[in-house]
C-alpha cells in the first residue's frame, strides 16, 4: 500500500507539515532532502545544504570517536539512537536525540540513511521535574524524621544538664564535662533548627501583605549584614498585590540568598532586588498557571555551574570549602518558600550572575 | 523537492524500513496508511486496519474527556502530544509517546492526521536511573553529614557521662536525669549506626569469598530469626565465582531482606534463597556489562507496589504503621551492597511476591 503515490503524496505532505525534524542522506552522509522543521530548527534552507554532509551541524562537542562509532553502526545496517550536540547556522547550539535508520536496497546494502529528531525536550523536563521534586521530597522526610528524633534528645539534654550540673561539685572534671556537653548539644540544635526549616517542620504563622513590606524593614539589617563591598539595589513594584506568607521566614530566606550572593561575590559586587506580577503567562516550566507575586534576587558573581543547579537546595550540598558555612542556607530557603505554598527557582543571569526567583501566588483583589 | 517522485520513493521506503511508528488517517480517524513498525508494535496487519479509526487500539485506560481534548486539539490544527495506553491485537497494553499532526489543504481546512510515535521508553528509564542514583547519592550526603554530627556529639555524651554521674550525689534527681540522657543517647546512637550505614560512612573489610560461604554460615541464625511459620528454600550454585565483599555486613543484609519479607507475609510464607552468577548479558537496565555473582531473594508476600519501587532503599521510607521499624532496614541493605560495589534491585515476581536482586562483581578465574 505504501507505493500507492496517492499516499506517499498525503505522507510527504504530513513530513512537509510535521513539526517534527526528518532528513534523507545518501550512503556518503549527502542531504538529499530535508523538510521544513529542518530548516525552522538549522536556519539551514532547503538548498543550502543539499548535496552537502550532514557535517555542517557538527558542533565540534563530540570526539572523532563518537562520530566513527556512529557511522560504524549505521554502515553496518543497525540503526543509531542518541543525543548529538549540533550547531545552527547563527553558530548557537542544540540537543537532538536522534534516530539514524539505513534504508538499504533489494540486495540488502545500505544505500540511504533516514535521519528522525525527536525532540523530548518537553518530556524530559517534565520528567526531571517530577524527579526532582521527588528527590526534595525524600530529602525532606530524611531531614525530618531525624530532626524530629534529635530535637527530643537534645531538648532532654539541654534541659536537664543545668539541674545535673548543679549536683556537680564545681570545678570538678563532671562539671567541665557537663558544660562541655550543653555547649555541644546547643551547637547542635542550631543545626537541627535549621535542618527542620528545611523539612518544613517549623510553625508558620502567615498573613496577607505585599511582599515589599518585610522587604522594607529589612533593608538596613541587610546593608549592614553584607559589607561596605557589596551594594543592594532595590526595585519594587508599588502596586504587588498582596500574597499570604510569614513575614519573619521570608525575611529569612531573603538574608540567606543575600549572604549566599555575597560569598558567591567574595564579598565584592552588586546585588539586585526587585519586585513584580508574573503569570498566568511565562512562568517557568512547571509552575502551575496563575498569578504570582515574584521576588527576584539577582548578583553580579560567577553564576551557578550548571551542573550544580539542580542541587543547589539539597541540604548540606556546598561548593564552600570546609568550614565555610554549614550548607544549609539555601535549604533553608527552599523550606521556607515550600512552606509558604511558593516555589524557588535558581538560574543565571543573561550577562553572568546568578538569580533567584521567588513565586507566592498573589492574592486576586475581588 | 519533496515533491520529487523519486525522493519521494524513497522516503516511503524510509518509512516502510524504519523502527519507529508512523500512521495516517483522513480527518475522521480513519487509517489510510501503517507503515511496518506499526504492525510490529500492536500485532495488526494493515490489511486489518486500513479504513477502521486508531479506536481499534483503545486501552479503556482514558476517559472520554482525554479524547475529547485530544480531537478538539488536533480538529482545530494544533499538534496533539502525549502519552497514551494502547491495546495491542494480543490484548497486552503498551505506552506511546505520540504526536498527532494535523494535515492541512491549501484552504487550510485538516484533511488528514499523521502519527508518530516516540518511542522513549529507553530513554525514560536512562533518566530515571540517572536521577534515581543522583536522589540515593544526595540522600546519602545529607545522611552522612548529619550522622556524623552526631555521632561525634553522642560520642562526647555517651563517653562522658559516666564520669558525670560518678560524681552526682547517688540517688538524687541528677542522676536520674544522667542515666536518662545516657539511655536516650545510646538509642540515638543505635540509629546514627544505621545512617551511617546507609551513608557508607562504616569501615570494611572486604575478602575473597564466594557468596554462599556467609550464607550456609548464617542458615541456622535465620532460621530463628524468622520464627517457625516462615520456611527458607535453598538454591546456591556450587561452582559460583568468588566475590570481594566483607562477609559480616552482607549477612547483615541478608538479615534486613529477610526481616521486610517476613513482615511482608505477616509472619507467614516462604523465602527463596538464590545465588547463581550472571551476565555479561540479560542483565537488569542500568548495570555496567560484566559477569556477576548474583544473589536472590524472594518471598510469596504480596509483592511491592509498583509507585514505591522508587523510593523502597530511602532512609526512613516505610510502608510500615508507625512505631514497628525504624525504616531503616533497606537503606541498610542499599549502603551495604553500595559500599561492596554491588547493585541491589527490588523487583515483582511473575506469580507475585517480591524479589530483592543484588549483584557483586565476580572475580573471574585467571
Amino acid at each position: 500500500m505504501e507505493r500507492d503515490p496517492a499516499i506517499a503524496a498525503i505522507v510527504m505532505e504530513a513530513l512537509r507539515q510535521s513539526c517534527e525534524v526528518f532528513y534523507l542522506t545518501d550512503a556518503d552522509g549527502a542531504i538529499l532532502y530535508v523538510n521544513p522543521a529542518f530548516e525552522r530548527l538549522t536556519g539551514y534552507s532547503g538548498g543550502e545544504v543539499l548535496g552537502k554532509t550532514a557535517r555542517v551541524l557538527k558542533s565540534g562537542s563530540h570526539s572523532p570517536e563518537f562520530y566513527r562509532e556512529m557511522w560504524a553502526t549505521i554502515k553496518a545496517g543497525r540503526i543509531w539512537r542518541g543525543r548529538l550536540v549540533n550547531r545552527r547556522k547563527d553558530g548557537t547550539v542544540y540537543v537532538d536525540e536522534q534516530r539514524i535508520c539505513p534504508i538499504k536496497d533489494e540486495t540488502g546494502a545500505v544505500r540511504y540513511f533516514f535521519s528522525i529528531r525527536h525532540d523530548i525536550t518537553r518530556e524530559m523536563q517534565l520528567e526531571d521535574q517530577l524527579n526532582q521534586s521527588q528527590k526534595m521530597e525524600s530529602l525532606g522526610l530524611l531531614a525530618g524524621q531525624i530532626s524530629h528524633d534529635f530535637n527530643n534528645l537534645l531538648t532532654i539534654i539541654i534541659g536537664s544538664m543545668d539541674l545535673v550540673s548543679e549536683e556537680l561539685p564545681p570545678g570538678g572534671v563532671g562539671a567541665k564535662l557537663a558544660s562541655e556537653i550543653l555547649r555541644s548539644s546547643r551547637e547542635s540544635a542550631n543545626l537541627i533548627k535549621q535542618l527542620m526549616v528545611f523539612a518544613r517542620r517549623q510553625e508558620s504563622r502567615p498573613v496577607e501583605i505585599p511582599l515589599n513590606e518585610p522587604l522594607k524593614e529589612l533593608k538596613v539589617l541587610l546593608d549592614s549584614l553584607l559589607g561596605h563591598n557589596v551594594s543592594v539595589a532595590y526595585s519594587l513594584a508599588e502596586d504587588i498585590s498582596k500574597t499570604r506568607i510569614e513575614p519573619e521566614q521570608f525575611k529569612q530566606a531573603v538574608m540567606n540568598l543575600a549572604t549566599n550572593a555575597r560569598d558567591a561575590m567574595n564579598g565584592n559586587g552588586a546585588i539586585m532586588i526587585r519586585t513584580f506580577e508574573a503569570g498566568p503567562e511565562g512562568l517557568p516550566a512547571g509552575v502551575p498557571p496563575g498569578r504570582y507575586c515574584a521576588f527576584e534576587l539577582s548578583d553580579t558573581g560567577p553564576g551557578i555551574p550548571p551542573e550544580i543547579l539542580p542541587r543547589i537546595f539539597e541540604p548540606f550540598f556546598t561548593t564552600k570549602p570546609k568550614g565555610k558555612g554549614t550548607g544549609l542556607g539555601l535549604s533553608s530557603v527552599y523550606g521556607i518558600v515550600s512552606q509558604n505554598g511558593g516555589r524557588v527557582i535558581a538560574a543565571n543571569r543573561d550577562g553572568g550572575g546568578a538569580v533567584f526567583t521567588i513565586l507566592f501566588p498573589a492574592i486576586t483583589r475581588a
